[in-house]
């Protein structure tokens, strides 16, 4: 898949898995809620319930900048899986005109968020490289 | 939940995630089929089809020894969401007695396997660490 065969095929996606390392190298993984704009995409921590507020991801992001999101469609006819994946930066976004429009595209995406847009800190990743991949040609909507 | 708990439920799922990093501290996704046996999971690279065999998810384990390894269930009603999440050691296992027990298991779990047992390497898996989440009591099967 090209680079925008792959925004599309991300960008129709409701859940993706956010990737992060710690400074030491031990990845982390959680499934997220997110929206892709180009090449960039925001997930935001919101109000379902967390054991802390201070998040494995948010420490990870702020610790090296890095992150992996990969959303995929698993079906037993396995002619018919597809992944695509976003190598990107990250950063945690500080209050403000930034975080605020993110949140408003998230709630524009999930219709979860119209009655409680999230309130966390917002993540911001830097699409680096694409990379995406159907068992067969055209799986996925894309050709 | 408790590891138990943690266990059960991913032990149902069909695919799952697999985060590796590499000596540098990028981090790599990517979605598998596995088999999951008490603390230790297996997955194998098999004959879907693959750009190179020199494969990024076999590098970072060779430099690195960890992984991570989510299932998750998405729903649109997000009272019904659940994952689990082991945080692993992890090897890549050289040809031989364990690898192909390992891979009896993979087969005996996905029928798509009965025809074409994967012919790659197998990656090992051991839990370090469970961490599970439902944002209701007994989703997941689980109380």
């Amino acid at each position: 898949m090209d680079p925008q065969e792959c925004r599309q095929l991300l960008g129709t996606a409701r859940v993706a898995r956010l990737a992060t390392v710690d400074a030491r190298g031990v990845p982390h993984l959680v499934p997220v809620a997110f929206l892709l704009a180009g090449d960039e995409a925001f997930t935001a921590v919101d109000a379902k319930p967390k054991r802390t507020t201070r998040l494995k991801r948010l420490d990870n992001i702020r610790a090296t900048g890095r992150a992996c999101l990969l959303a995929d469609s698993y079906d037993e006819d396995w002619s018919r899986l597809w992944w695509v994946r976003a190598d990107a930066s990250a950063s945690v976004l500080a209050p403000g005109r930034q975080a605020a429009h993110a949140v408003g595209l998230l709630a524009a995406k999930y219709e979860q968020y119209a009655s409680a847009p999230p309130a966390g800190p917002v993540i911001a990743l830097g699409v680096i490289r694409w990379t995406g991949w159907a068992a067969s040609p055209g799986e996925g909507g894309v050709a």
